[in-house]
């Protein structure tokens, strides 16, 4: 799984345990609602400040909306 | 220190780690090596997908090269 998928998976999780909607996610992290959307839908290659901003408004670090889904294959 | 910066540098880090140049790592990457230096200079506002295309590159996953360079806080 793509880390873009991941992401997107992580923040929709993160989001709905804190129980928010994706508009107050955005006005938490000062982003548009429908920008929020199209990031849960795995659709905008999101830069590496709005992740941390949505981290920020998530009480997270960005690496922990990274967190792959599955164990690493190990390759070495 | 922000996401952005902590990927500049643990980026530069792993790269020399490798003995690569900033050139061999473009190549790897498929990327341009200027932008592979701007990129380490926190230049560059990068997306999650460049990110995973220069960890791919680095043989690392992209959490990896956003790991802090020191303890978080523990504000909870």
């Amino acid at each position: 799984m793509s880390a873009r998928m991941r992401f997107a998976h992580r923040l929709r999780e993160r989001r709905l345990g804190l129980g928010l909607s994706q508009e107050e996610l955005a006005d938490r992290a000062g982003l548009h609602r429908t920008y929020v959307g199209s990031v849960e839908r795995s659709e905008r290659n999101i830069s590496v400040d709005s992740m941390e901003r949505l981290a920020e408004a998530l009480e997270l670090d960005v690496v922990e909306l990274l967190a792959p889904l599955r164990l690493p294959k190990k390759g070495h």
